[in-house]
This record gives structure tokens, sequence and C-alpha cells, in this order.
């Protein structure tokens, strides 16, 4: 047991720090009020290899550790959230491809999508399955040498604005035994999109609803075999969660520090807000509640790499846990700013409304509650 | 002790909740979208006496208790949170003109601001003074017959779009004592502003900044007499927080209504979300505080009606509470939703940007528990 | 609306502020480490009325309201939180009597009930229905001119001390239905007790097993008619709830009380505890959430008093969050005193063991939700 | 960075389990009712090392670390908090007195204090100053050969029980460098001990008041040199602080587990506890936030065993949150039992009040809140 970041970690941290000092923090902002999807600097960021971090090596990923990606991800998220976030789903989508994609698959997408000259979605969740994923109807239907797809996707994001969509889609029965997985162009005939929802945040990328009317694949899109692509997805999610937790922490702990140096400069009553105790137990829970959010994120991304048999409660535990956290943090620090938190001048509001989606996708907060407590209640001997 | 309405609060209540469902709610999401001040809007308030509730009936005023405004004022925010706060603040600048104005200055301003023709912004906090009011630099200095105003105000409600300004400036010495309030047309020479400042929520309101530059006022334009104006500012802040309050309040009750239906109607794993324990509990949860948020609101108006001594303090302990309620209820209600929660096609994620403030402004609530405390600790005999 | 209390209520409350300083404050540490059920003392309550606060006058009983008895209970609380606890189940137990008994009935106890002469138990819970009441088991059959009593409760505050027994018991079928309510003198032949359970507080009172074998009832036993047992003992607790939420409210007073004097006398780091802004905010939170609390708590008893038909709801709501409050509140007053919280000598760690069962009994705070959210999905047009 | 338990970590903490098992768990709700002091207890456990976890091996200990310790110390816990408690105060002294003991302090005590012949108390705490130790008043004048120490202390575990005491004493000016520490035979003449306070909880293990009149001690009898001994009893308090949020984590994994079997057994409704879904719920809550806390404490314990210049800010973060983690989850636990969580038949109404200290003791909560915030804002640039 080895709480320290070992010296390659250390590196990739600071490699990530630069990136997210230069290429992402100066322009988050305009990219939220502008609503601009930075394809430029998911190139960017491809050629440090962080479109494919944990993608096998064979593929042309870096290879990395969930562990170590989380570490990578969280000082990119420093920068910005939104950017991160898309760039860990990309990682999620890529990752999958790489992993279970076919031959023909891997060499059609990998080098781009590690590059980040192209860029992935992941398109699970349907107009009537939101926390009850299993329950999706898209449906792809073999027809000789090809499946026909059919169906519609909500709430993907950088759909419209990316080149590959991982879709789960109905091959069989009812419930998660009857969905595989496949490899969709997104310019492929039949892909439609819709507009681009307006949300309270995560305004860096689109999130559209994509819809699919009779398009024609290829066998080789199917992901592992028919009938694996519930497992697939939610295989992908795990480590999706620990992402998403990990821009939550990333987030907050910017939101932290900005704090912090808004206590110095903030005089009120003739002294600094840094000054009044109560504003300093605020930081200290502030800063407690980060910490430990942090490590169960890290713990939860070291079950994965282990494939120990909890690793998905594990992920739950850390995605509920480090999104609540990183929301109350951000939020709290707005209050510590005032007046000046709910201005756009200041990035605290951004930090609060971008963060505040990650307590609902990738599985909702409520569903990892869910997660968890059928792994409790399902043999009461072991302390996970 | 008697805590039902009486049937002049349910008629009262009835008629601002048609004016609420039909003049308000069908508009709220595009006057936040397209940061439109809804100008006339205000005027068919002033038509059913919703500018002046509680301003004096020799000024034209409805003369109606705080209670009852608050009673009417929560059923306006139901329809649009921020129209009703700007409204909220008009109500308290014109009942400070109405109650200490100079008879020129009733004179000039009374009829127009009651009637909803004309709108009124109040003007307290500085970019160097804002939880510590009492320490402004604003100044007005006697010359001849004129007072001579300069200084700047920061994140004022309206202020652009408003026709008077009630300014808390300096006339003597240091702290509170050396204050005094001033009625100041807001197209006076001198008076600049500036850019509307983009805001998290409270769209349908600009907040600007305002400059005086040796602003000329006629003695006229003073309210009550030099050295009272915090004193004053204060006073339409208790009233003025028993607003905010009930702005959230009935914001919070909107967003719990609207999850109510939501989880009626959402079906996930086969059943409507309604049938989901966790959820169940959730939206007790948010009624019962919200219930109890509003019992104290009202308790806090009534002690005000009642000029008890202690007002203040109830004031603190409403807005404190009512507000932290009625963020949590609307941010519950935005979980509840989901993903669509997250969207601007339902008003969820807008409630929650617009309530956000109210933990803010008209004294942060980090202040209102220095105001309870400082009473608290004061005299140890007497329970609140 | 109104919410100053009348002089009436405050004559009440100060006769009961009296009595809670002189008879129960003193003694009350004493009885709780003794474990003394004082009986004199509710002879006392009675002499001034305290024992038939709400049973009608016809019956003995003062007659006053739910609100007067809740001013009155939390007065006494204020002394001794276990006591006034047990002389409300007395009076909910009393008031059952006086209002549902038969002629005899009425004639064999209330006198003696509502002079304090004698006390009542009320006799619901079973070992295998807590939350469940309604599927309980003991069972009334009819035999000529007798009911044959038969089965056990568990819990029973005050029982084998007490001299009357008000016992839910099965003379029909399954469900709340088949319930009926009887007065079973407490030395019946057949009756027999457990003996006294170890509880972590309320120790000045006995809480026992009773169990019943073949205990005869004469016919005029029944409270009003067969079948409408348990919506009694559901409208007993009504009023029981609103009682314990005093409670919980009187004891979160008294330890709110003790803190801030605490507060002014401790001194670290040289200056008193009270000059410490966490510790002051602190207080402020405890103050807010305990008149809110209160509001509710008043809000519910004037319900009942108007048999509002969603007076049950209201008494659920009520009944969470104060008792959630009290205890919080007592928890916050217990660490504010540090290592002196902790031990005997100081009355905290009393009043914390001793609202901690507030949450758990006359419907734990779980059954409660379950109560206010069906009511909130019933119908989702009315606003509580 | 590896988060899985080596194996000997592993097999320690089987030992412990085992240990936890037979000779505590078993006998825990009877100390706890007879206010025993189980001193044959002590002694199996330092049989089996548990009394010099960390002490040097050069002074007879096992020389472990803390991490190490915390792991050992959290099974112990899971059997009785209390005397795992009394262990770990007894591992801090003795290991105080085994790295700073003069080679006749570590001759006369190390051997019986690390075999459990013989056990120590630590001695910091007055009645002045609890939070502000520095300010300590007891003294001790060196004279000739001797030191002559008076004052007294306050809240001493196991005081009266132990036969050494290690005792802060003033023997330079005002602050934390005028205090020494000294190794004080508990049975030194002048030596005195107060009636065993009467707590909430911790009742297998005295609690007193200790004072020193006159006391005549060797030169030897101080640890490391004059003015050292603040600095070395927050040392100790560092490993103390995770000893005791450790104790807390024990405790609430016991009470998790209790939780969980109860669900299963217990019907409600028809059907297991298990089967609500709030209660699942509450569950998976309790276990994410008790495992982000042991994650928390296990990070801070490699903190000091690395010797990490932020070492008692990671400890102050670790107690703060585990502790209040802990009497969370003990009391949610509580709850899920009802009425037999408040009866001590069952075990949870013990681990309430035993784990309630935690959040006082060794420094309270607030105190932890007070550091951590001063290390945030000594230096904005660095992340904890």
């Amino acid at each position: 047991m080895n709480f320290e970041l070992t010296d390659d970690q250390i590196a990739f941290a600071e490699t990530a720090k630069q990136f997210s000092d230069q290429a992402l923090a100066p322009f988050a902002a305009e990219w939220d009020r502008e609503h601009t999807f930075p394809t430029d600097t998911f190139r960017q960021a491809g050629e440090l290899g962080f479109c494919g971090l944990y993608s096998p090596e064979e593929a042309g990923g870096l290879g990395l550790s969930r562990l170590d990606s989380s570490i990578i991800f969280e000082q990119l998220a420093m920068g910005c959230t939104t950017t991160t976030a898309m760039l860990t789903i990309h990682n999620m989508a890529t990752w999958m491809i790489a992993t279970w994609g076919t031959e023909d698959a891997k060499a059609q997408w990998c080098d781009d999508l590690i590059a980040g000259q192209k860029l992935a979605s992941y398109c699970l969740t349907e107009p009537g399955s939101g926390s009850d994923a299993a329950s999706l109807k898209s449906n792809a239907k073999l027809d000789g040498e090809h499946y026909i797809l059919n169906g519609s996707k909500v709430f993907i994001s950088g759909a419209g604005s990316t080149d590959v969509l991982v879709v789960m889609a109905r091959t069989g029965g009812a419930g998660a035994s009857g969905v595989s997985a496949f490899v969709v162009p997104a310019d492929a005939d039949g892909v439609g999109y819709g507009k681009p929802e307006e949300k309270m945040g995560w305004n860096a990328q689109p999130t559209r609803m994509v819809t699919f009317d009779n398009v024609k694949l290829p066998k080789s899109a199917l992901l592992d075999q028919e009938g694996n692509g519930f497992k697939l997805a939610m295989q992908g999610l795990d480590g999706g969660r620990i992402n998403i937790a990990t821009c939550s922490i990333g987030t907050a702990q910017q939101a932290l520090n900005t704090a912090r140096e808004y206590m110095h400069e903030r005089q009120q009553f003739g002294k600094p807000l840094a000054a009044f105790q109560a504003l300093q137990f605020k930081l200290a829970d502030m800063n407690t509640e980060l910490v430990a959010a942090r490590q169960l994120v890290r713990l939860a991304a070291s079950k994965v790499d282990l494939k120990h048999p909890d690793r998905a409660t594990y992920c739950a535990m850390a995605k509920r846990f480090a999104t609540d956290v990183g929301f109350k943090v951000c939020n709290e620090a707005l209050q510590i700013h005032g007046g000046y938190g709910y201005i756009k001048e200041y990035p605290l509001e951004r930090y609060v409304r971008d963060v505040r989606v990650h307590q609902i996708l990738e599985g909702t907060n409520e569903i990892m509650r869910v997660i968890i407590a059928r792994r409790l209640l399902s043999d009461a001997a072991e302390i996970l």
C-alpha cells in the first residue's frame, strides 16, 4: 500500500498541467460563452497522447492504467471541465473500439482517434431509457452481410461534431443480453442529428439527439460479439465514471484554489476574507472532502486496473461521492466570491454549471446508489 | 395565533396567481434566453397594484402588510423568479421614497412608481463594500442648495433600465452614521452606467455598475434626514430579505410541482418515477423543508408588520433558511429530471440559476448568520 | 394569519415554565441516572391540568387546543424531556378514552387520569409490527359478553408503572379495518410485563413488553366501535407526533440556551467561545432551524385543531423535521461544550440521548416520509 | 501508488480480527454496562504485540508503520470501540516514552508497557485549556536534581487504572515553547485522582481528573529536552488522531455490517427492510462515505510514515472526516434498527455513544478545521 505518485505519474501530471494551463484554461470561458467545440485543441491533445490514454499500445494508445489516466485528466479538468469531459468520453469510446473492434474497425479508426484527428461519441441513452439503459429500443437487424440500424439516441456528447459513434442497439430479445455494440461512421447514410440542446453548462461541446434510419453497417462494425453490447457499454462506463468523477475533482480543486486566492485579496470589515473563521472552516471542509474524494476515485481506478470483481461498485461509489463533493466545493467557492461568484467575469459560476451534469450523466447518482446497494445486500459477509 | 390565510389574502393570492400564470410564466424562459427586461409587464403589474404593495395608501400604494405582500410575491415568483425579484426591489425602493421622501420627491415619483410606469433601483453595494455595506465611499457633499454626489455602485439590479435610483452615500464621517439616502433621477447629468454584467441567471433584468460624477441633487432629494441613510437602507432590506426569501419559496414550489408531475409521467424500469421510494422520500423532504421555510418567512414578515424589536433577526433567519431551502429544492427537482433537468427545454436549470443569487444578495447568507449570532449572543436571557 | 401568542397562551406558557423550572429541571438528571419514574410529579402535573390538556371539558379535561397544548408541553420539555414525553403519551391515551370511551369507561377512568392520580399507556407496536403497525396480531375475540384479549406489545412507555392501557387488537380480518381499540386495566388478570428495557435514554420512564394472556374485558372496554381502532390509533398519533416533536423543540431550546451561556463563560485562546465566528455561525444555524421547526409544529397543531383534511401530512412533516432538528441542535450544543458535553455533570449528553428516540417512535421518520410522499403523489394539483 | 493491502497487512488484520472476535466483541456490552476496565484483556493484547505496535523495535515494539497500525486498530475497534481507543492511547504514550525517553525511563517502563503488563495515560488537557492546549498551566520546576510538578489535568483516559502518565507541564515561559513532557509514575507521591467521570459512553475505561501536588520527579523523567514538550505532544497526537479516526472507522464498519444483516432479517409490510429503496440508498451512502473515510485515514497514516511536511494537516483532515462519518454511519445504523436500535440488547446505541467522543477528543473537530485552514491559507500555491 503506497499513496505517493510515482515519478512517471508526476511527469504525466506535469505535462498535463502545462497543456491545461496553456491550451485549455485561457480559452475555457470563451468556449463556454460562444459554445465552441475546440476541434484543434483535441488534435493538440492527441499529439500528447491524451486521446488514447488507456487504449492498448498495440492499437497505438499509451496503454496507461486508469489510475494514471485519472491523474492526467484531473490536471486537464483544472483548465476546462467540459473539454476534458469530452476528451474522457472520446477516450472511453476509443478504448472500446481498440479493445473489442474487429481488425477492420481498428484499422479504419484507431490511428485517427488516438491521434485526435477524429473524435468518437458514445451512444447509449435513448428518449425512453435513461437510468434504465438496458431497456433501449434501437435495433440492428442482420440482413445478409449487413446490419440495418434503426432507432434514436439522446444526450449524445459531441454528436454532430464527432466522426464515429459507438452505438448500443438491440440485436436480440429484451433486456441486457439482447444488446450489441457497433461502430458507426458519423456520416453514414441514414444518420441524422437533432439541434444542439441548449444546456445549463457543458457548452463547449454539442449535445444532440442522433437518429438512425436504416443505417447499413458491415458485419465488421460489431464490437466483440452479439449480445455482449450491454456488458461492453457497462465496462466502458466503469472507466467513464472514474473519468467524470475525475473531472469533478479537477474542477473543484481549481475552484478551491481560486477561492483561496480570493480570500487573501478581498477585504471586508478591514481585513481579508481569509481572516474570518467561518470562511476558514468552510475552506477546510471543502479541502478535506475533496482530498477524500480524490482518494476514492483513485482507489476505484486502481480496482479497474486490477480487474477487481467489485470494480463496478467502487466506480459507482467514486462517481457518486466525487461528483457530489465536486458540485458542493464549486458551489461553496462561488459563495465565497459573493456577487463576483455569480457573474461570468469570474469562472466560479461556470464551474458550478459544468460540474452539475456530472451528478446526472454516465448513470445518475441515484443509479450509483442502486448499484452500490445491490452489491452490499447481495452478500452480507464481505467488506468492501 | 392563527395560521390560516384570511379571505383577503386568498383573494390577493388568486389575483397574483392569475397574473403569474398569464403574464409571467409563459414568457420567463424567453426573457431568460434573450435577456429581456419586460418593461410592459411591470406596467401591467402596476395596474394590479403590485408595484406599491406595501407603500402607504396616502402615497397611492396598497398599504398592505409585509405578510400580505409576501403571499402575493410568492405567487408571482412561481411564474418568473427574476421579474418578481426585480418587482420586489422596485417595491422596496418605492416604499422608501413613499415613506421617507420629501413632499417634492413624493410628488415627483410616487404616482409613476406605484403605477409601474416608472421603475426604481436600490443602490447600496460598492466595489469595495459588499458585506461590509456601512463602509461605503460614495459621497454627497452639500454645496449651497445642492448635494454633489460622487462615487460608484455595483451589482445594481435594473440599472440602466430604471428611472430612479435610491442611493446611499456618505454625507458625514466614517461608519453607518455618516450615511444618507437620496433619490436620484436615473438620467441625471453625471450618472453613468456600465455594461450589463453577464450573470449565471437573473437574466431578465440588467445588472450594471452605476457611477456618479458630480451629480447635482436638490436638497429635496434627501430621504428623511442626514445620517439616517444606513438605517433606512437596513429597514428597506428587512423587507427586501423577506421578499427575496419569498421569491425562493415561490420558485421552489414551482420546481417541486414540476418534479411531482414529472415523477408521474416519466417511466423507468417499467414504472413511473413516482413508484421509487428513494425519490418519494426526496420529494417528501423537499416539501417538508419548503413548508417550514414558508412559515419562517411569514413569521418574519409578521414581525416587520408588528415592528417587533427583533424583526431584523427574524428577517435574517428567514432569508438564510428560505434561500438555502429554495436552492436545494430547485436543485433536487433538477436532479429528479435527470438529463432533462439540465437542458433549457425544461425550466429546472433556470430555477437553479435564478435562485442561486438569492443566497448572496441583500446580504449574503454569511452576513445573515452574523446578524443572527450577534442578537443571540447579546442577551442570553430571551428566546427568539 | 397571526403569529403572536395570545394572552392566554402566554399565561399557559408561564405556568408551565414555572412548573418546569421547579418540579422537573432540578430532578431530571437524577431521574435519568436512577431510572426513576416520578409518579408524584405526574400527580402535581395533574393538579395543574397537564394530564388532560386537550381532553374534552365534559370529561374533566381542560379542552385546550393542540396548539395551546404544544405551547405548554414545550415549556415542560425544557425541564425534563422524558417526563414530558411520558406526560404527552398519557395525554394522548387519556384523550382517546375521554373521546371514544363508553360511558362506563369514562366514568371509571377519566377523573383519575385527568387528575394525574392514575396514568395511561398506549399499546400499538408489536414485536413483528413496528412501522407496519396495521399488521398487528394481538386479537380480541368476543365471547358472550366479553372480549378475550391475547397477544403481546413491545416498547410500551410507562408499562408496569401505569394504571390503564389503550390497546389496539384485531377483532376482524387482516389489515387496518380489522383492528379495534380497548381500555385495559393494567392489573387485569392475564396482563404480564417484561423486564424494563435498558435504553440509550428516556430512562425516567420504564419501557416494557406487555403480554395479554386471555385477558377478559367487558364490552364496555371497546373504544368507539369495532374496526375503528386503527383509525383512532392514528388520530391519537397525529396529536402524539405533534407532542413528540414539541418535546424535541423544548429540549433543543434548552440545549441552545445552555450552549449560549457556555459560549460566554468558557474562555479559550484568551477570549470567550462567543468570540469565535465559526461557533457564532453554528449557533445562528441552530437557532434558525429551531425557530423554523417550532413554526412547523405549531402549524401542524393548528391543522389538527381545524380538522384540516391534510392534518396527518402536516403532523408527519412536523414530526420529521422537528425531531431531526431537535437532535441536531442538541448534538451541536454538546459539541460546543467539548469534553464537558460528553460527561453527565452537564445535561447535554442526556438531551442527545433523550431526543434521539423521537426520530424513531410514534412512527419512524422514515414512515413520516412515506406518509408525506403518499399525499404529495396522490394529487398533483394542490399545494400543502 | 498501490491501494491493495500487502500480505503482511492482511496477516496482521486477520490476527487482529481473531482477537477482536474472541477477546473483545463478546464482552464489550458488559464492559460498557458494568464500567469495567479489562486489564487482563490489555495483557492479552500485549502478548500479540498490540501494546507497542509502532514503538521502535529497539525498545521492544513491533516497529510497524502507522498505516499497518491503523489496519490493525480498525479490526480491533470492530470488537470494542472503547477498549481499542484506550489501547491506541496507550500505544501513543508508550511510543513517546520509547522514542524520547531517557535510557532510565525506557529501561524502567518500556518492557512492561509494550507487554501490556502496565498501561500508560496521556495527560495534556487541563480544566482551563482544552482546545487551546498550549496555554496549559501545570508546571514543573527544577529544584536541584528533581523537577517538582504541580497542577491538574482533566479528562485523562485510563487515569486511576494505568501505571504511568505522560504529562505535559510548563518548565518555561508562556506558550507552546515553554512546555516540557515528563514520565510520571501513576502512584508517585502527590499524584491524586478524581472520581471517575460519568460519561455518555467510553464506559470501559475510567476518565478522571489527575492532580499533581509537589510531585518529585528525577531529571530522567524528562522526555527529549525542555521546551520540546508541546511539539512531542503534537507529534503524539498526529498518530493519536489517526488512531481515533481508525476507531471510528472500525466501529462504523461493524455498525454497517449489523445494519446490513438486520435489513435482511427484519420484515415489514411483507418484505425485508432490504427491499426498501430508501433504506438501500441510505446503506449505499453509509458505505461510500465509510470507504472514503478509510482511504483518507490511511493516506494520513502514510504521510506520517513518510514524515511528510504536511502530515499534521492530513491527520487533521482524516480525524475530522472519519470521526464525523463514523458518528453518522453508527447513527444511521441505529435508525435502521428502529426501536431495537435504541435499546441495549442491540449494540447500535453503544456504538453511537462511544464514537461520539471521537469528534471531541485529541483535538475537537473544530480545532482540526483550524489546523487545516491555517495550512491552506498559509501558502496558496500548493495543493494538498
